[in-house]
């Protein structure tokens, strides 16, 4: 059993404990922390908790507890982590990391000076679908990744603080293109350098200052393109696509929506449908199990037995500094209207990555540039002359 | 944790022990049996099992052991669980739990008269979405229901015991019926009594002597129709619907062929798919996590939290019991080409239920029928005359 | 350009003429008839018809007129059939032929007799899918046909007369069952005697006399199921799907709810979205082109080409016999709770049929009853052997 | 009947000519222009067309001739429409209208002048689903449109003039990125000016000189964003999807990959499959009535009445020019990698257009950011102050 302390009561902190107590489990929650004492009692009381404390420094220092885990505002992570830190208590820190690419990097070296073991917990780079698709990426059943689209869209966050851009650090790009970035990345490749981004942002249908849309592609050194789409304004429920090109294949993951699991209720009786599912009546489409399919429980296996075991988790506070700065660039990026480079003074994937580009012989003269079967059986096949660079078409019956 | 002897070292017991072992949880293997000691030791070395036997007796009446799973051959159930039931250990057995009602009801008794804990593993009842579902279906989300039809097919079972009817049982109608048959009275109630069944079974496509397609229907005495649709000779993979039709509404589940995850792979190398997935190229349609979606996990939280709390779990021996003697009923159906009588002996649900049929006023004078809105926006009204029976319609705009 | 007389003014009088005149159409309805003067006063003024009248003897006969199309409830099809086979016009009559059997061969005789071209309106069998689907497996693409589902449901019919038993002749059976039989049929081969049925019908939510669900298998004679399931009480839009299996491989149509076109909508503001959908909010599923998606399109194409051509149309007067014949013995199974015959005195197929099977050699002493991958890249392979019929099992590695 | 001259052989001149002479129409075909005599003739013989001659003049000065169809390779469009103009006859061009906008623009100023009725096929705006979606988001049911994605990609375009920059004008993105630029800005409204863009286009995949991949986002001025993405390097069929977010909803569209047809075969003995399918075997999605689904249908009726009944077509050369123009910006911002203002020297929509925003008062005092219901039942509701901005939650039980 690993003793754990969790930081925040939030819809998050319920997320994470539900996870962390669900099915068999062996860890548990032993301290729950809130800045407010009866949220942090009805917390404790709700999930079986021994401790609650009004004291994050407590919470911490706690002597039987091992792992911390953040499930606070943003502008709360780099305070944790640094008490975290200092205490030598393994830490699990809720995303973005932080605020921007400075704090990020100030949690970075604070872990990393004191020693101990971190985790990012990017949970959706950990749907078990997300898991399968990438064991196949990696495997080269799709060739290489050309374009990655992450999605994640929904009518609105649940708290306020979220609103809040002091607390929040920013709108919907910080909040949630933090995951579609970290999703394309996966699937391009964590190796490959990410070079500069576009990205659009705006505010256009909430009454808030933050930006409530937007969209972004970070070109990757190797030409790939990571393409992220978010918004605090989607009406429909909470959708949650990624979409892969790559020269073999291609690969549609959709992790809530449209899950195989669909239901016409006239009556509107079907209790708690899913996370912000906006509707209870006519056809709603309810997720399994939640916390399973947005990949909390794979992501707190691995982030255990990375702690047990003393190897790398799959996401580390590196992780999350690399996509705080990229992040950093798409926010330039919105405002100078340009593609902004994405600075990087710490990176520690491959130094260089060629282009993608794959060409297949048709003869000794020519090269293959498409095949295709025709309506009426005939297959057409077009091909570049290697010498001359001409282009011209034939035709074969199979 | 809970220490677990698993009798059979085939598919389903190394389904079994991944589910048991995987994630974070608290429970082990500790003892493997096998007839066969080279298959009995690569298990054991595979799952990390500190002993492995040749003896079934030994396995079961290690001293350490507190639960016995059986995931033997059909005609290996009755034995296994009389010893279970002799050594007064927890049992689990898994499907369907005899090769008839008589093994079945013997196998009930045995495990009643020992006052052991005893569970029978139908995985299916379990996927997430079928535990979601069943709750919306009993929060009265579709109302009540009317028609239940599960369906599994795919291209053959795995192993060779399966085609023969001595160990077997049967055919495809005792190896995957007894899922669908479970799944459906799952939905209209487990509490209703099943009261006839017809059947149609033939060897249509293998060149085997057992049914290798069979269809029913069970009528329940609230006139409600659980239909069952099984097959190994289905092509394209492994098909795991539901559909569920209530007076209010109706809800679909795919648990295997369309949850959500596509690949197009032109090259074939992405490995493994998923559980009978026939290929390896082109369009395919993997699962996330197997084990989670074909229901082991929940389905073993469930069955070692009844251990653990002496509490009932959803599916025990009766339950096993009952679809046993509703395949018995196929089987002759399926003979004599008419519906034949559900005998079940041992009867623990409701005594007397009635029949379905909802009605809703109109007026004082009429019911209403039914409501629709036609392409150019009338809404039609069909009445009945509650006094003269008359059926009319009537236009309104709305 | 050919000229009709519609026969009724009713939904599918409407249907049948929106499609007749739309998109570059050449063909035009000419006269309308209704039994009431302002219903067919007012068709006419909607869809540009010429002329109208309260004589079924005056629009047959109208000197112009060369095809006679009926759009008329059930009980009205023989005499209008028999007063167009008089008029010597080519008649298309809407579905179900007859209200039985009898009605049906009595249709049949008069047309045949007076040498006049007949069509079957089952407009579902003309569905773009269907025809193509049906190109397919006539192709070969997924081997012989051992199942076909054809499943048709929705909250019930829009006028009065369906639900009144003396003019509809029966309830959701009749009315639908007809589609799917013949859909089932089409993909079995319509060369194939159908030899026996097994139905049930039930009475379970609507207040009315006639069976509002009903369920049938239909044996054809090489063993091949053709499954129907219709029903009036369905919740959620208009159900229609087919689902076939072959032995070499399978294939899904969904013509009506899953069409890819999904739309949310918080405020209902829509319009109309398709035929019996049910719900102006939440999650919707419009149909592009109802009459084309529907087969009507495709339908009249067939008729009036085969007309002008003198060819047989895909679907004869002679294919609504049959189906009327086959619901004639599935109303005497619903009652007789057995499987009863299909009386066919008038068979223009194949003799006889022989079973399906299949069965390819592994080597020269074993059969290949399936050949499996498993999790861990085995190849599994269970064989028969072909003198002494034994199954056993073997693992390659790929 | 109207009499067309075809210009083009191809792909698209078949395509067209099909639709044209597709089900009951009453079009035709009547002279077919091909430079090569050989194919002209396969042509005619294969379409039944009367007339085949290899000068562009002879076909389009035919005197039986109304309308010009242009079938031709985009360096040829301008060329036959000054041809067409001065025969004054009317004219309905392939898309992309021009190379660039200098050259749609010269376009659209001959047919203006010699006033003839003039049609831009932009078929993907007619498909069924396309017309019915339109018609619904201009009712209301989706609010204001926010954003507006059209994604086309496929392996490749059929014939070698395509891949020759010479002929085409360009690569993907003026192939295809035409379409895609058009449906969103049909959902976005028409009437709305496109401001500027910011667009990637690169050569990933393929050996040509020209871009295989591309994206982008067009702003209009009330800040909705169209965003295309094309691909001529996508593996898996033709991918043809849009998506729309509005303020009160959302709509998908499916075209061709998955409309409802799915068929798994073994043997891949199905035939022709789709445009662009790639694959016979295992898993494929045929579409069933291609001319139908593609929109060529319901354009040509569009097209057509508009001559017929001298009105508007839906589509005109005018519309044709915007794209241009949006596109040759497109091609600016890739280069300069940076966002481009699109120059419409020619505006014909409305002059100014404020943004969207849409607020909802909770109270007096405040306004309504969000509500959601909770996994455990409440509702939760952030709100903003009126006169101070501040955000804060509140909780209701409803």
């Amino acid at each position: 059993m690993t003793k754990v302390a969790m930081l925040g009561t939030g819809f998050i902190g319920d997320f994470y404990t539900y996870s962390l107590h669900g099915q068999r489990s062996r860890d548990r929650v032993q301290v729950i922390y809130s800045r407010d004492e009866s949220r942090g009692k009805a917390f404790a009381a709700k999930h079986g908790i021994p401790k609650w404390t009004t004291s994050m420094h407590e919470a911490i220092n706690d002597p039987g507890i091992e792992v911390v885990i953040i499930g606070l505002p943003n502008n709360l992570h780099l305070e944790a982590v640094k008490q975290a830190a200092q205490a030598k208590k393994a830490v699990f820190c809720t995303k973005p990391l932080g605020c921007n690419a400075r704090e990020a990097r100030e949690m970075l070296e604070a872990v990393e000076k004191a020693g101990v073991m971190h985790g990012y917990m990017e949970d959706l780079v950990y749907t078990p679908k997300t898991l399968k698709a990438l064991q196949s990426v990696r495997g080269g059943a799709i060739g290489q990744v050309t374009w990655a689209r992450s999605r994640e869209t929904h009518p609105g966050p649940h708290s306020d603080w979220f609103w809040n851009r002091e607390i929040s650090g920013g709108g919907v790009l910080l909040d949630m293109g933090c995951h579609c970035i970290e999703i394309a990345r996966s699937y391009i490749g964590k190796d490959i350098r990410p070079v500069e981004v576009v990205c659009w942002a705006d505010t256009l249908v909430k009454p808030i200052d933050a930006e409530d849309n937007a969209l972004g592609w970070v070109r990757y050194e190797n030409g790939a393109i990571g393409q992220f789409e978010v918004s605090w304004s989607f009406r429909g429920g909470m959708d949650l696509r990624d979409e892969v090109m790559g020269t073999e294949g291609t690969l549609w993951v959709n992790n809530f929506l449209r899950t195989g699991f669909e239901m016409f209720t006239a009556g509107g009786k079907g209790g708690y449908v899913a996370e912000k599912a906006e509707t209870e009546k006519g056809w709603i489409f309810p997720v399994g199990d939640e916390v399973v399919e947005l990949g909390y429980t794979d992501m707190f296996t691995d982030l255990f037995r990375a702690y047990e075991n003393k190897t790398q988790p799959r996401e580390s506070f590196y992780d999350g500094y690399v996509v705080n700065e990229i992040m950093d660039a798409c926010y330039k990026s919105a405002k100078s209207k340009k593609w902004e480079p994405v600075k990087l003074d710490i990176w520690r994937g491959a130094e260089k990555t060629g282009p993608i580009r794959v060409t297949r012989d048709y003869d000794s003269d020519h090269i293959l540039v498409k095949e295709e079967t025709m309506p009426d059986g005939r297959v057409k096949l077009i091909l570049k002359n290697k010498k001359t660079g001409k282009i011209t078409q034939t035709e074969v019956r199979k």
